[in-house]
């Protein structure tokens, strides 16, 4: 019987004159709180240590390269890497990645708990544009600053359970959930940055926002009999609004557990992995039931067709 | 602009007795009342002439050839394509289809308002089982009595409108809905029977198979950018109990109209299919944000594998 006890740390508004170290700091709280809870698994939200820099345009991409990391861990981190290891406690979070060949991704870890990097993801499906757009309300320019992810979407046994990684927009596609079901996930730990408001729709703000993110999470945790997290950087950054919501959804596609607030915050659940098992071998019990002969057009086709 | 006044004309529960002729006189009825509230397009459910019989166990399936249509229209339906024609209704229904050369399958068609039959879809998804399984509460053998479809999953415009198909089982599955959705589906119809229980899970009753149905729909409508009609027999059959809660879904993935009883009612909405662009321009346009390089395992793979 495989049950851990898993937490989504929730991070609040982080300006940007704000350190690294400062940030750490407020993880290293949630973490020592999750300790004193029993928590043995920990995720953060994505590009936890800075605030969402893709909202400013620059023309010169270089100049932003100052919120990339280029090792992991680094000075700023590597007090997150002892104290998780130091507690036993597994963790993912997320941060922006420059590579040494000088490759800019939106990147999360997967680390065990004795402080080995498992898993490294890089965001597939970067939302928004790569130039200004002044029709936008803001600007949402993670095709300026980041590639494609070239990792896929990989899942690794640790802690005893199947655990994959995806980010923030990645939540919406079903291929994300698909591609990770299909290796056996039991754990999806997804951080995100998601604005309150559709920079092109005056008519979607934070409760549409809300909808969609739970409507996603849940029908993905479902139709794949996982657990997952999705973990919030949120509230107010730079005068920008973020929606919170970080929730724990089980394998029958059911909220668990749900933040209440927009600041640092963090909630628990107890996983019973063994639960993963019914919907896996019974509704969703893929080698009985999907028929690949005819979804051809779901990798064969990156745009939508007209029909014939 | 594309509008359309659309219908779900759920069905109660038809008892094993009840013929042909005396479905298609209540199906006929809904059709009626839809037509004097101005309704373009109303679909009926899967398998809506008969019993839903794959609850029996026959040991020799030929006991069983009674519950299929070896055409269509047939004597008994004919009735039903007349007055849509005089209506000028498109319409959609499921039956057990027969074929010329002995083939059976759990199918779907789409009707235009002239009378043609625009599109044949067989489903996919056969859910439960095709032995007499002693341990469930009910039996469920779609697998025992049906082939699993070849027709795929397709779009074809009628009305003004990109018009597609699925059954039942098949809305739980995302590759229905995207491989609708890679071909600019803006309305899916999808019939249904959904007992009432688990068969293999005395926890799972109405509410969370109401919950998983609306889960699925929500979700295949909203990351599919398309209006989605989702409409059931439902109530009491031969003693076994059927979910209700047809639904019509737009494409924000909001419903926009429940069936609130169990019996034949009927439920409407105005589609402004112009709506389907936002999504499909947007957050889901597939041709900027898709990654098919990542996809591989959907259709590379049937069964799920273990993590390496």
């Amino acid at each position: 019987m495989t049950k851990l006890k898993i937490a989504a740390a929730q991070i609040g508004g982080i300006q940007k004159d704000e350190s690294r170290e400062a940030v750490v700091a407020r993880m290293l709280a949630l973490m020592d709180e999750a300790h004193a809870q029993g928590v043995q698994f920990i995720a953060y939200p994505e590009m936890t240590l800075t605030t969402f820099f893709p909202r400013f345009y620059v023309e010169d991409r270089a100049e932003f390269d100052h919120w990339f990391e280029t090792e992991m861990p680094n000075a700023a981190t590597a007090p997150l890497f002892a104290r998780a290891k130091a507690h036993g406690m597994g963790f993912t979070f997320g941060y922006c990645e420059l590579t040494p060949e000088g490759l800019h991704y939106n990147t999360a870890i997967l680390v065990s708990p004795e402080g080995e990097i498992r898993l490294t993801y890089r965001k597939t499906h970067l939302p928004g544009h790569a130039e200004y757009e002044p029709e936008r309300s803001h600007q949402h320019l993670e095709k300026r600053y980041f590639l494609p992810g070239d990792t896929g979407f990989n899942v690794t046994k640790m802690q005893g359970v199947n655990m994959g990684l995806a980010i923030c927009n990645d939540r919406r596609w079903p291929e994300t959930w698909r591609v990770l079901g299909l290796q056996s996930v039991q754990l999806v730990a997804i951080g995100y940055n998601t604005p309150s408001q559709n920079n092109l729709s005056k008519d979607e703000g934070p409760a549409r926002r809300i909808y969609h993110h739970e409507l996603s999470m849940c029908a993905g945790a479902y139709q794949n009999s996982t657990w997952a997290i999705a973990v919030a950087k949120c509230g107010t950054e730079d005068g920008n609004h973020m929606i919170g919501g970080s929730v724990i959804v089980d394998p029958d596609g059911y909220v668990v557990a749900r933040a209440t607030g927009e600041g640092d915050e963090l909630i628990v659940a107890e996983a019973d992995f063994d639960r993963c098992a019914f919907g896996a071998s019974t509704v969703f019990d893929f080698a009985a039931h999907r028929r690949i002969e005819h979804y051809g057009r779901i990798t064969a086709q990156t745009g939508a067709s007209q029909p014939e």
